[in-house]
Order: C-alpha cells, then sequence, then structure tokens
C-alpha cells in the first residue's frame, strides 16, 4: 500500500472511531437538555405547580423510552415501507448482539426531546394522567413515523429534504402539539380578564416563580444543544463549523430580543431574553451544518423577533395561553429553521460542498427552498391531525384539564399530594388578577346555593349587640381582620372593593385548627397536616359599618365547608395618612 | 504488511487515543455527580440545613483527595499484597513522570462518589466535624481497600468477581455506611412519634424544601452515570450498549415507582419517583456491560419496587431516619445490581462473548451468581465492620450528633454561623409534628428547673388589676399575642391545646430588640443581627381566661434567657364564624 | 513503509482528530462555565437582583459573541502585527470554507469568561446599559489585545511566557478589570458604617440570597474548569494530568480555607470554602500542564489562605465592596497562577520535557520566574489602563451607578420591570444595617424640604381629641402599627430607636391599595401591580406618648408621594415579658 492509502484509510477508521464516541457523548448531552426543560419550566410558571412539572418532564423521559423500546424505534428507524413508516420489530430483544445500541440511545433522546416540549405549553393546568398519555402517543407513535420521513430513509429524505438536527422534526412537531394542546385546554384561571360581554379586555402576566432555575435551564439546553446540533457530524471541520452557526445564531436573537424589548418596553425583559437564546438555537437547528456565520446571524436575528412576535401573537390575537413561550420558542422558530435552510444553505459550509442543498440566498435558486416548505407542509399537517385526534380522544375518555379548584390550589398538592416543592418557603402565590367568573365555575356564589336554613343559621344572626360591640371606642374605627383559605382570596379582595374599602394588608400566615387536613402522603408517609396555608386580610373602617363588612365577607366566603375561616373584629384608635397628614376617617380613603 | 495488519493495528491505536480521552471525560462526569448528590440532598431536606449539607458534599471530594493522594490510591492501586491491599507508596511525588495520571484521577472521583452517598441519610444532625473525620476514613481506608479487591487486582477479581462501575464497591459500601451510621445516629427530633410507653406510633414525613434543585440534582446524576457506566469501556460497540442499558433500567424503574406510588398512595409521588431513576441508574451499575435490553428492564423494575420497599422498611421496620432516602436507593440497589450479574449477564452484550461472566437466566448457571453473592457478602460485612468502628470511635471521642438545640435551629447557623442558606427569604420552617419528649432533653420544662426566686420574679407577679386591663370591652374577648423563638413554637402550641384553645394563626416574622445576637461571622465579617428570625401566635380567647392562657405560655416559654419572647394582650370586639355565622364564644369552638 | 513508521502516522492521524474533537467538547465545557458564573453571582447576591445578574450574565456572552465577530477574534489570532495585535479582518464572512471554526469558539468562549468576571464584583448598583457597554469593550478590544500577545504569536508567546488556560490573560484581567469597576462605583449602600467623622467603623455582611444554586454554581465551574484547562491539550498523557493538577489543587485550597476559616472565625465558613475551589482552579490554570501534583499542593494551599487575605483585604483595607469575592479569586488567584509557573514548572509534567519552562523550586532558576513576572506586570498594566479609560468614558457620558432608590428597590424591578425573579415567594430582603446616610442621597429628610404648606397639611393636624382617642384603655399602653414601602424601613428603625422604642416586630406583608403600580412590563403582558410589597412594623410603646411616635413616623416617612404608608394605633390591654415575668410598662424595657 502506498504512504497516501494508508494514511487515508487511518484517517476514516481513526475518525470513524472518534465520532463513534462523540456522537454517544452527543447523545448524553441531549438526555441532558432534559434538565434544561425541566428548569425552564419550574422556573417560569408558578411554585404550586413546581413539582408537577418536574414530575412531567421526569416521566416524559422515562414513559417515552418505553414506548420507543415497544414501538418507537421501528416505527422510525426499521426497514422502510412505502416511504411511510419504518418496519415495527424487536431485534432489540432477539437481535441483541448486532442491535444498532448507539443508534437507539441516540433516536430515544431526541424523541423524549419532542415530547417534553409540549408539556410546557401545557402547564399548570393539565391533568398528570392525560399528559402521561399523550407523551407516551408522540413519543410511541407520532413522533417516530415524521422522524423516519426525514431521517429514517422515509420519502422526504429521499426528496433530499434537509433537517439536520431537527428545527422540523423535534420543535415544529413539538411546537405544534404545544399549540393545539395549550388551545385545547384553554387558558389558565386569570390569564385574561373579560368585560361583561365576554371580550377579552386585558392579558395579565403571571411571573414565573424562579427564575434562576429558569435561566440555568436555558444554560443546560445551549449547553446540551452542542450535543444536539453536533453529535450527526462525521467530520471535524463539519463540527467546528456546527459548533459556530450554533453559538452565533442564539447570541445574535438575544441581543436582537434585548434590543426590541428594551425599545418596545422601555425595559430589556430577562425572561424574553431567555427565550430568544432558546429560539435562536431552534432556527439554527435545521441549517447548523449547511450554512455559514452571515446565515447564522440573519436566522439568529430573525428568531429574536420572531418570538417577540409569537408571544404577543398568542397572547393578543390566538388568545392561546402559553406559559413558558414553548409556541412561540419551538413551533415558529422550528418552522422559520426549517424554512432558512431554503435560503442560507451554502456549499462554502464544511461537508455540504456537493450535498445540492443550497439557498435561495446562495445562488440555488427555489429547488431546496420549495422541498423544505413541502416537508414543513406535510409535517405540520401530520403532527396537526394526529395530536388532535390524540387529545380530543384523551379529552372525551377522561379529560384534559384538572378542575378550576384544584388549579387554583396548585397540581402538586392536588395530583401528587404534596404540599409544596418548596417546603418551608414561605409562598405568596396570590395571582392578584384572578377572576373567577372568566373560565372558571368558582364563580357561581356558593351562598346563593346554600338552603335557607343555612343561609339562616349563617349570616344572619347579626344583631345589634354585636353592632354596639363592634364599636367600643369613641374612634369609631375598627379593625377587621379575615383568616381565609388563599384560594379564596381574590373573590373576597372584590367583594370589599365593591363595597368600598380601599385598602388592605395582606399576610400569608400559617393557621391551625383542630381539624386535620385531608391525609397527603409524602414518600408513603402520611403528614400532619394541622398547620394549613391561610390568608390574613387585615382592613379598617370608619365610614362603612363594620356590619356591612362582616356581611359581605361571610356571603363572600361562605360554602358550607370546614375551613371557610373567620372574621375577628378589633377597635382601632387613630389612623393617620403619613404623606397627607389626614387622620381616621379621612386617611381611609384612597381617592386621587 | 497486509492491508489487514495494518487496519487492525489502526484500529487498535485510534481505539486506544480516543478511548484514553473519553475515560477522562467520563471521570469529570463523575465529578460532576458530586453537583448532582449535593442538590439532591439540599433539595430533599429542610432550607435550615442547606449550607451544611453543601458544605459537606464540597468536603467529602476536597478531603477525600487528600486522603486518597496519602494513602488510597496506593492502597487501591498499588501493587497487589496478598490480594488484600495494594502496596502503599508516593508514586505520585517521587515518580510523577510516569505516574497513572488518568487512573488517579478516575478512581478519585469514584472513591468520593462512595464517601458523599453516607451524607445524605445522616444529614440534618451530624456534626460537621465527625463528618469529616469519617467522610476521610471512607476515601482513605474503607473504599480503596475493598475496591483493591474488586478492581486492583485484589482476590475478588482474581475469582472474576464482576463489577463493572460500582454497584457493589461504591453504592453498596456507602449504603451500608450510610444505613449503619444513620442507625448509631438515631432519628431526627419529631421524625417518630411515640405514644406514652415509648412505642413509636407515627411516622412523620419532612418534606424536602427546594424539589426543584432536588430534581435537578437527579438530573445530573443520570447525566453523570453515562460517564459513570461508560467510562471504562474499551469499544464503541460496548460502550453504546452501556448507554443503552443506563437509560432503560432508570427509565422503567421511574415508571414502576410511579404506577406503583399512583396505586398504594393514591397519587403519583414525585421524591420517590425521582428516587427510583437513582435507583434503577443503582441497579444497572454493575450489569450495565453485561446484560441487554430485557436484563436492564428487568433490573430496573425491580429496583423500581425495592426503592419503595427500602423507604417502608427503613420507616416502619427498622425505624431508621434516612433524609434522603440513601439507604432504599443505593445500599438496597447496589445489592440488587450485585447481585443481577449473576442473573442476567449474557454473552450477547458486547465484549463479554467470552468473559464466562453469564447469568443464571441466560443459561450461565450458579457460578457467575454464587461469586456475585460471595462478594457482596464479604464486602458488606468488610464495610459494616471497619465504619462501626469508626463511627464508635468518633462517637466516644467528639461525639456523632449536634445537640437537640443545635439541631432545632439548624445546623447552617450553629455549625457554619450562616444565618439561612436563603437569605432574604421568608422560611417557615416548623415541622409541625415536633415531640419535644422524644429524643431529645429540650422537653425538660426549664420552668421546673428555676429557683424560687426566679419562678417569684417571673410568673406570680399577675396580679387582679392586670385581669382587669384584660378585658376592657363588653365582649369579653382578647387575643393573645405571643412573639418567641420559633424553635420554641412546638412546644407553645402543645401547651395551648392542653388548655383548651383551638385556634390560632402563626405568622414568621422578623424580630427586633436590643440585644445582640451571638457575633455571626459571614465571610470573615461579623453580621449585625439585631433582626432575628420570631414566630408570632395570634390566640383569640373568650372562654378560657386571658390569665390562664399568659400563665400557660410563660411556663411554657420561660427559660430565664434573653430571647424568651413577650405576650401581648388586645381588646376583641368581635369574632365571626364564617361556615357557621356563630359569634364570639360559639365561633372560637371548634368541635366537629 | 515499516510497521514502525506506520504506527506512528497512524497515532499522529488519530490523535489530531481526537483532541479536535476534545477541543470543541472542551469549548463546550467552558460555555457551560456561564452558567456556573451566573448561579455563582445569583446566588450569592440579594434576592432583589437576580434577574439583574442573570441578565448579565446572558448579555456578556451574547454581545461578546458579536463583538469577537466584529473586531475581537481578528485581533486576537489575526496575521501578528509588530507583536501588538493581530490584523483585523473578516475571513469569517468572507472565507469561510477555510475558516478556523475551531479557534473561533474555543476562543470566544474564553473571551466570554473574562467578561463575566467582572459583573460579580460590581452587581446590586452597576446600571445595566453601562455593563452592556463595557462588557463589549472589554471582549471586543481589552481581552483580544493582550491575549494576542499571549496566545496570538505576540510579543509575550514569543518570549516564552507561560499561561496555558489563561490565569494572567483570562482570570488576572477579569480580575483587575472587576477591581478597579468595584472601586469606581463605591460600595453597596450599607456595606460600610461610618462613625460621625465619615470614617468606616463598620464592615456589614449581606448574606447571598440562595447559596444552594451559588454551590451549584462552584461545581459548574469546577465541571467546566477540566474543559477550560484541558480543551488544548494535545496528548493523553498531558491531558490526564493536566486533570490531576485541576483536581488537586482546589480541592487541597478548600481544605485550606476550611481550616482557616475554622480556626480563624470559629466556625468553618461555607461560602468563604466555596470561594476557595475557584481560587485553586484559578491558579491553576496557567501552570496545570507544566507542574506536578506537588506543585498543586502547594499553588492550592497558597491559593486557599490568598482568597481569605484577598476578601479581608478589600473589605478592610482597600474598603471596595465586591460582593462575591471575585478579585479575590480571579485577580489575586491570576496574579498568583501566573507566577507559579515560574516557581512549580517541571520537565517530569508530559509535554513541558523540553520546553525549557522550568520553575525557580525545580531548578530552572529566574529565567522563567523573570518573564512570567514581565508578563503579569505589562498586562495587567494594560489592563489597568484601558478599563478604567473604558469606565471612566462611560461613567462621564451615561453613569455607572444607578440611583439609591433603585439600588434599594433593586435592579430587577427598576432596571427590567421584572417586580420579582421569585415571584410568589416571600423575600424579607431587608439589609438590617443599612445606613442612609452614607453613601446615599436618601438620608436627606423630605420632610425638611416639603413647603410650609405641605407640612402644616401633613404633619401638625394632631389634635388633643387624637390623643385621647389614643389612650382608650386604663392600660395606658398603645400598639402603633405602621404599614409602609420596604425602602423606607431601616430609617425608619433608627428614628424609632432614637425615640427610645426598644422593640419591634416586623412583617413583610402584601399591600394593597386603589393606586396603580408604575405599569410593569412582563413579556410584554402590562401586569396588574395593586399587590405591592410592604412592611408592617409593630411597636408597643406605654411610657413613650403615642403622639411622639407618630410625629416621628411621620416626619421619617414624609415624601409627600403616593406610597408614603399609613399609621394606625390601637389599645393594647396588658403586655408581659416571660424571662422577667414583667408587665406592661416593665416589660417594654430592653435594658439589659
Amino acid at each position: 500500500m502506498t504512504e497516501e492509502a494508508i494514511m487515508s484509510l487511518v484517517s476514516e477508521s481513526s475518525t470513524s472511531t472518534v465520532f463513534a464516541v462523540w456522537f454517544l457523548i452527543g447523545a448524553a448531552l441531549v438526555f441532558w437538555m432534559q434538565a434544561g426543560f425541566a428548569m425552564v419550566e419550574a422556573g417560569f410558571t408558578r411554585a404550586k405547580n413546581t413539582g408537577n412539572i418536574l414530575m412531567k418532564n421526569l416521566m416524559d423521559f422515562c414513559i417515552g423510552t418505553v414506548m420507543f423500546i415497544l414501538i418507537g424505534f421501528s416505527l422510525l428507524l426499521g426497514e422502510d415501507l412505502a416511504g411511510f413508516i419504518g418496519k415495527p420489530g424487536f431485534d432489540i430483544f432477539t437481535a441483541y448482539a448486532n442491535f444498532d445500541f448507539s443508534n437507539f440511545v441516540f433516536n430515544l433522546v431526541f424523541c423524549a426531546t419532542t415530547a417534553t416540549i409540549v408539556s410546557g405549553a401545557m402547564a399548570e393546568r393539565t391533568k398528570f394522567l392525560s399528559y402521561c398519555i399523550y407523551s407516551g402517543v408522540i413519543s410511541g407513535l407520532i413522533y417516530p413515523i415524521e422522524a423516519h420521513w426525514i431521517w429514517g430513509g422515509g420519502w422526504l429524505s429521499q426528496m433530499g429534504f434537509h433537517d439536520f438536527a431537527g428545527s422540523c422534526a423535534i420543535h415544529m412537531v413539538g411546537g405544534i402539539s404545544a399549540l393545539i394542546g395549550a388551545a385545547l385546554l384553554g387558558p389558565r384561571i386569570g390569564k385574561f380578564s373579560k368585560d361583561k360581554d365576554g371580550k377579552i379586555k386585558e392579558v395579565n402576566a403571571f411571573p414565573g416563580s424562579n427564575l434562576a432555575i429558569g435561566a440555568l435551564g436555558c444554560f443546560i439546553l445551549w449547553f446540551g444543544w452542542y450535543g444536539f446540533n453536533g453529535a450527526a457530524a462525521t467530520s471535524k471541520e463539519q463540527l467546528a463549523s456546527i459548533f459556530l452557526t450554533t453559538t452565533v445564531a442564539p447570541a445574535v436573537a438575544t441581543c436582537v430580543t434585548m434590543v426590541f424589548t428594551w425599545i418596545k418596553y422601555g425595559k430589556p425583559d430577562v425572561s424574553m431574553s431567555l427565550n430568544a437564546s432558546l429560539a435562536g438555537l431552534v432556527a439554527i437547528t435545521a441549517p447548523c451544518d449547511v450554512t455559514d456565520c452571515f446565515g447564522a446571524i440573519v436566522i439568529g436575528a430573525v428568531a429574536g423577533l420572531l418570538v417577540c412576535f409569537g408571544v404577543w401573537f398568542l397572547d393578543y390575537v390566538l388568545r392561546v395561553d402559553d406559559p413558558v413561550g414553548a409556541v412561540a420558542v419551538h413551533m415558529m422558530n422550528g418552522i422559520w429553521g426549517t424554512i432558512a435552510v431554503g435560503l442560507f444553505a451554502t456549499p462554502t459550509a464544511p461537508g455540504n460542498e456537493e450535498t445540492g442543498v443550497v439557498g435561495l440566498f446562495y445562488g440555488g435558486g427555489t429547488h431546496t427552498l420549495l422541498i423544505q416548505l413541502l416537508g414543513f407542509a406535510t409535517v405540520a399537517a401530520w403532527t396537526a391531525l394526529t395530536i388532535t385526534i390524540a387529545f380530543v380522544i384523551i379529552k372525551a375518555l377522561i379529560g384534559l384539564r384538572v378542575s378550576e379548584e384544584e388549579e387554583i390550589t396548585g397540581l402538586d398538592e392536588t395530583e401528587h399530594g404534596l404540599p409544596s416543592a418548596y417546603s418551608g418557603f414561605s409562598l405568596m402565590d396570590m395571582s392578584n388578577t384572578l377572576d373567577v367568573n372568566e373560565n372558571t365555575n368558582l364563580g357561581v356564589d356558593e351562598y346563593d346555593k346554600a338552603s335557607e336554613a343555612m343561609k339562616k343559621a349563617s349570616v344572619p344572626v347579626v344583631n345589634a349587640s354585636a353592632v354596639v360591640q363592634g364599636t367600643p371606642l369613641e374612634s369609631g374605627m375598627n379593625k377587621v381582620v379575615i383568616v381565609t383559605k388563599l384560594s379564596r382570596y381574590d373573590k373576597l379582595k372584590k367583594a370589599l372593593n365593591n363595597l368600598g374599602v380601599t385598602g388592605m394588608t395582606v399576610t400569608q400566615v400559617t393557621g391551625c385548627g383542630i381539624q386535620k387536613g385531608a391525609g397527603q402522603m409524602y414518600r408513603g408517609v402520611e403528614m400532619d397536616m394541622t398547620l394549613l396555608p391561610k390568608i390574613k386580610l387585615e382592613v379598617v373602617v370608619s365610614n362603612i359599618p363594620v356590619d356591612s363588612v362582616v356581611e359581605t365577607v361571610k356571603k363572600t366566603l361562605y360554602t358550607g365547608k370546614i375551613g371557610d375561616g373567620k372574621i375577628f373584629v378589633y377597635p382601632v384608635s387613630r389612623v393617620v395618612k403619613i404623606r397627607t397628614g389626614e387622620e381616621d376617617f379621612a386617611a381611609l380613603q384612597d381617592v386621587e
């Protein structure tokens, strides 16, 4: 053999081993992205649902693994049947010695990513059981089949459709499922305020409970993305170029979003900038190996704008409530990345010299672009169709959404028996814009439904002497203190506002009564729930009779169940409003 | 040379370099698992001990490194002496140029894992100094010697004992140490409630303070485990198969546990499912390279059940308090994984074609199984013996456990002078089930111990006029507010309950007095401790005389030291119980 | 070809591919360190600035990327011009096919590390816009030029200056910038208490808000450091030795610091030990490839002491406020590591056999040491000069520091419109040592500035009848409750102390008034801010007339703006001091 021939063999052999190991390291990095999704979703939602969202992110991987063994893997990579699916089979059990372990692990972690995207958009209100089911359907059927088209030798791959690491196959599919799921579920209670005609008049923000871990999640995802985009590289030049584009696109996207929100909203928005990094990563995923630095910059810049548009579009046009921005990040930028291949693919990218994948802006004409559009359209249609069927069936059989009471209480407690994912921390998880009459039946006044006898036993016992008792001091002012359940807070606030109460002080306390809680289990041990989180409202009134306040509170909080709360009235000697120096009655008027 | 001969050489050479680098990447991933342990343990324990548990996880690695340099490494990998230990030596200093750097780093990070397992089971009550000592003993002596048997050319490795990545050598050893340590320490105050005969009548749950970082820790561990199990692979097929089994086993374990807890406790348990992932990982650690997908499924399924059983077994049978489930995860599944090699090893696993390690269920008979059982038994005996000696000596010399006062206050403050690991967060870390008479001497009533003069100076000054002062309004109701130290809360609650007080509102406040705190140092700077965390209890009484309440509180809280607290009495005009409409006296009775 | 020749070629070829891939994996690990810096800085600062610090850590990477594309990369690695800079150019756009992708990514992530170090020292008070600008200047100019000297073929590299992974080029440069920035900014409000002559009499600690993620950040950094130090290795022996020294130095540093703080402050300090790990890593960064285990031990031990000294030195000598210890960790140990090469370099380190880089203690004489000192001095001078110019210009044009009001409120809200990074968590972020007269103009009494008419309208309306109202019970005691803004707390506390009030109870509450907040935007959605965080102070007074208290509070809190707060006075029946049994007036005296 000549030296040249030997060197070529050598290089081939060593490259093959190196990239086989790197392929697995990449897979491990993609697994690690599960942690990123879990942290992003836990960070951007409310603390009362943290345990639930963590559990969902854990289970979609675990359930996905089972589904992928049973059916998914062979549908994806089995012998091609008519370009549509792989042939189902059980080589993993029957022919383990020759099984393609590497590809199994690699495709499994990608598959799990698809499923996990959905949980963010449907967070804080989805039934856990329903989640497990549709997550399994995505991992076992929806994803493997379209991924077979794109990566498993199916019809799209035969046509030359290019989606290197899954802008389309993974992110768009996850994002479309997320959009449809969130739309079918409906918004979280209080997300949209309606006027009397039922028209939405206001969009309300629910700030994330833990931006530190939310940001950590974004960093985890970005780090993992070097594996996500790079794992399938086959030469060191290609890998290095992928690393470059995978760095440039999100960085530019983040800068663009920061500047855009700064201009548009007056201040640079933290959580939107974090989303922008992910948007840039999603967009560069399909073209990461075929575009260059300039392409990555443009793709990133568009992604940065697109994510801002997407969040606005869902809130103000589609009126779909997506707590973590999964649709804007994964669907919109998944589509954009898929199309971007048709615009920015260039033969100067290492490994793409002779593939013929060349974009419109790099002299490739519309050939690649049209194939990309076709791929986007068919995969989107497939996803929309199948996931809708799945959701509709689940909704009909067991329901998609938890009850309003469960949603307000939080899924940690109601779905998992976990009083708090942050036990020991004092949480004041009061969405101050809860509008109970909007998309819930909690607005129905239990007082109106109570029997006459119950009403008589409750409200009317107020008598003259009580009124006398209530005003013992010449100041004529009283403090009314109400201790009740956290979930009744918003209703009470509104009722008091309607009565003319213009200021109150709210404290979250721990109430302790004789009644035991509902026997929560933590790791199989029943928890002593004598200490329950309660809310304490303090209102000082002068002109408004104490009786009216007491009556209103009773009417508002009455359900006839243990835990309705108590009202205490204290005499007040004096009230001073510092700014104006007004005292007593005048000090209690907030009329400016 | 023929082409074939060349290619074989080439492949060998490149494989050797690739796997040498991968070996180190794997070691870095195993180092990263330290972060996983730190997060799991910090997340699953109470916030008042977070700084302490983080410090322990940091220090076991650092102290372990020093011990490993001094003695551990040579005991493990030095020249074999009679199959029992490696020959101690200092090649690391005297022959650095030819030192086996790779193996040093690799074995060090594994060693540190063993030590770190123990901290979780002994969390929240172990003296920090004692921890440092026994952690050093594990890293310097206990682990290196048994690891020499298994991996260092010792007698077990000569017999063919198979423990690829350490189910036995690391997890079981760490788990046994954890069990013995936790048993010797005794349970945390309040973990087990006893009846009058001293029989345990109830197991109490202490929910983790931060499940978000607890879950993150599990994801970190799972991610790191690809390095843990894979680092020692020597071919790409073997590595890929290891990745497959390392993915399948924990995924199946988690699914099984989710279903099991769902059925058994009515709801899918979040923290137990997280533990199950770790259990599956521990169990697959020994057989990861010799079993196949089917084996991994069965091993994982058993691990999922075993971890539930283990937690229950410790709580309800052994009555050992293991805050993070380290014994159930590491000891039980370490044993299970060790034995599983003897059941599920198969020649179809790549690299295991000709080793003769074949399990009972794959036609290997009992040969391998018996060796595995022998290895388990001898290593378990070695560990139990040596760690018991270590603990007993430490207990005798400096004690293992902090004082009850320190435990209730929290180890952050008492062991590290850190007022809170979550400074600025309002923590309500009240274990509502503290039973001070159980395993603590806090139950001894300081009031009973005070001199007569002190008593006289304190309690009896209540006089008739005060009683008159206490009932100024015709309502006859008073609010008694007590501001005192957090650690006295439980005692006070019980005393008031005994007096007939049936409801109270508890708020954590920040109390500010003239007295300075104990001069806490933070990073060498003394902290101004005028703001101390206090607890405020509000009780409204009508039928129960204010005097009785005041007397009881005084008697209960009296210690004669600064910080006993104050009692305030306010007149109340009116009380309404919303559910029933009852007012005043009637409203204060919780008799249902 | 002979077998030997073939094998040599083979080994070269496979090594080259392996280390090319490892180079990129290393770069990904260094990117991951961004997450580490973000978590360390978020964990060690106060919760009200968490969103801001996360955003800064995100943006320095993203802005740095843009700057590095535009100018930084070519300044660093472009064709050498006179040993001073690389030739600016745009090969990344014009010659993508032959661009050095690998080196671009690798040097970019290192560059971003330099910039990110600064944010920690300047945390909690720097204007976000100014941060973006100077971060861009560091990434685009300051770092690339000095890195060109050291790594880009510049004059220092030609002289044989050795800084393998950047103790000097990165950490010292970042650390010096941090020191100058922190000094120019001035300390956070309340960091140093002054006596009447303006002399600093006390250093106050601001404990970190989230040590769990702070510790996680340290683990992330340590893990990432294996990539940071190892990425540029070229043989497996060298890489393994680097892993060894990179493990030993921080472990020893941490042990030394733990012991040192234990002895010095009585207890092992958690956060200082975490800093010590980083200090050891910084110090070993330059010599990681040229020293041995013994060298690493000594370097680590010195680093552990140096970080303690550095924190003390800044607090007590330089009086510079560095919230996270960036100067002590990065600057001091960066210098130490640079010099350590000249002391501990040894030819026994793999790959260093023939380089001539030999330290004083290993028989190399002063040659290497002098070059190292020269490099340190010139790079330090360059950095100090250029960063000072940058800061001075920024300060003159737009200012470096936020206003005092913004600082007390927190940068999350004022710079990003984010009410809290931990939404739903109850935060009690009261620095109890705020001294408003120190380095802020908040001390100016708004009351003194108000017009006579405003004063008249406010304070003097207190009349005789109000006094009568204030003492309705014969107890003669009153509770005065003040609800006001969190930022006024400290001033109020002091005023009340001066009045003779000796105890108070503080609760963080959520206040609800009619007035709307300032229209905060969260992800483009306006937040309903009717619920504002407020502070509630409760003071019970007997001897001190209620009127004096009311007057004092009014005078202290008055600004004439909405949000000044309200004062409530309640009658008190009785007060008991538990420890002494004293009642009423006597119980309110804290005179011991």
